[in-house]
């Protein structure tokens, strides 16, 4: 069993078929082997904590394109964690936190990026992430459309959509070659965000697609109308790995995934990365992981923070700084049919992923 | 659009590709050519109710096997709309309520009946009504084996299991080869009742079964062992119809359809009989639909008693009379990690599953 956490091939072409056990690390053989980084935060606990040591010795940070500048001011989510040298600020992350510039002002729109919202376990947040992200990349001006890919419906339901009254979906799209794009579109309540909104008609979709010709291409081929007039195309994916996923991955140029900060959420993570590298081999050479994204973080457990520092380790720059924080309370803004950015604009949550949608311009959109 | 519920070609040999819409019914038209019946109700709520005939009438009841006995005495759930003859009891769903037999005792074990709960809309009760169905059939003396067929784990959850603490779950069964039944198979803490267990690690196996040989009979060939060991086997599917549901149905003798009483639900069960003709048909000859159970029903409500009408006009008395009421709690039994036969066994929750645990073993396991 090599690589504890599933991440040994991270970046290797062909990841291991079995999915490796992840367990929880062991803290006293990895006390006897780490040296005194975070010795106050370990002194309290009583247990390593793993930040990397480029994280906590400034002087050999290796900034990559994402650390677009570095500086103890401005840092939206400062970290209690300061390890000695006080100049630098770490983010909830364990890595000190980037000023992020805010976005560019657009006068035309198009050229859309696709991105996919993506991790086979249900309940991480992959809809409240595309609703509020999307809602936070339209404030900044962009042109967005929401793609619901899941039959279950829940973003469209989260939009203030009633499923009952719905009477084209994307499943009209991807199975009718007379229905087009503008036929299933729908204003999503939020200027300047769309909607290609679903219902359980969708499960059909994975039923016949088996039957199509280039049944993994379906969905590049309907939305690649929308290209052209959208600045960013955000895919919820359905919790599976099935063929409706695949359709995703293979309309999309990257992933973001969401990931709730529990030990074993990697385990499923590892496996999501083979199916990303499969898609990526045999039918997306584009496509790549823009980020993962830590949910349900809470700064106050060991456990988080842990799991956390393990992200880093494994996935390194991906990982975004910002995190959804558990405490955060979505389900009023669900009730209300519109994300948490416009319902109330000014709370934390909104806040969290105003500053998503600042790292996601300044990783994959305007660089 | 010919059948506005969608169940027009109910044991048509190739239902439609596409599911049709469905839509609430529309009072005022229907109200205008339908006759007396529930006379009472319909002046009450303005609305017409539409129980069959068949079932207003007791003298025009075309008993099927399933319906043993009918008697106005021991009906479990008397309904209140007595509709003029005052002879007899209507169930919930608007029939008579059989007098179910007490389940016969059994000495030997063997020749399991494979059972796939399934529906692909999340949130009906597939994972409640495995738990308690397989619990009630263990109080009757039968040996049942469940198996969680949910990537998300619900069903071992439900009983208690820590997903992090699963060294084999039936993943391993279905990709290694020599990974043995036994070697998976954990007792639930019920006594009789045995679990297959399942983690996020299943969802790599739809993945990978893609590209294997036989990939909808891997189920079955790794169930075929515990056939002669128990006398009923559960399956809870997982909420989509991709391969691992088609691998479930391929497996199994019959499919119980837990059913949510709201309009909706029509809809995506239409696309459901769908997938299992088509199963039927090229996968598995054997396979039937053992019934549909209307779960979350609500008799204070109009809404909830013309759902149930709507199911039995499409699927007559494959719908159980048990029904599974919205009032019941179950969450709390979900945080006990057993079911609620057990925890609380005298309740209103577990007296239902036992009930549908007596019309399971008249209709199809003693029949």
């Amino acid at each position: 069993m090599s690589g504890a956490d599933g991440f040994g091939q991270r970046f290797a072409g062909e990841a291991t078929e079995i999915p490796p056990l992840v367990r929880p690390p062991q803290p006293a053989a990895q006390a006897a082997t780490q040296p005194a980084a975070n010795a106050v935060d370990r002194a309290e606990h009583g247990l390593p904590l793993q930040f990397r040591t480029t994280t906590a010795d400034p002087t050999t940070v290796d900034p990559t394109p994402a650390d677009l500048a570095i500086a103890e001011s401005g840092a939206v989510e400062a970290a209690t964690e300061l390890d000695g040298s006080a100049e630098v600020v770490l983010g909830p992350t364990g890595r000190p936190m980037p000023v992020l510039p805010e976005p560019r002002p657009v006068s035309t729109h198009g050229q859309a990026r696709v991105i996919s919202m993506c991790n086979q376990k249900g309940g991480v947040g992959k809809t409240t992430t595309t609703i509020n992200l999307g809602a936070s990349l339209a404030e900044y001006g962009r042109k967005v459309l929401l793609v619901d890919f899941d039959p279950q419906g829940s973003l469209s339901v989260g939009l203030g959509l009633n499923p009952h009254q719905m009477d084209l979906t994307i499943y009209n799209l991807l199975m009718q070659r007379d229905v087009t794009l503008e036929d299933v579109v729908v204003p999503s309540g939020v200027p300047g965000m769309d909607l290609l909104p679903s219902n359980i008609d969708l499960s059909a979709a994975e039923v016949q697609l088996v039957h199509e010709v280039a049944r993994e291409q379906t969905l590049q081929r309907v939305l690649a109308p929308a290209i052209g007039q959208y600045d960013v195309i955000l895919i919820d994916c359905q919790p599976s790995l099935g063929l409706l996923t695949v359709n995703a991955l293979t309309a999309s140029d990257g992933v973001i995934v969401p990931l709730e900060c529990e030990y074993f959420a990697l385990r499923g993570v590892a496996l999501l990365k083979t199916t990303i590298d499969k898609v990526q081999e045999r039918l997306n050479p584009r496509l790549r992981v823009d980020g993962v994204l830590g949910t349900m973080y809470d700064g106050r457990t060991l456990h988080s923070r842990e799991v956390m520092s393990r992200l880093v380790e494994a996935w390194g720059d991906t990982v975004f700084h910002t995190v959804i924080r558990r405490t955060i309370k979505f389900s009023d803004s669900t009730v209300a049919g519109e994300p948490i950015t416009s319902y109330a604009s000014a709370s934390a949550g909104a806040e969290s992923y105003r500053q998503l949608a600042k790292e996601v311009l300044a990783r994959c959109l305007d660089a």
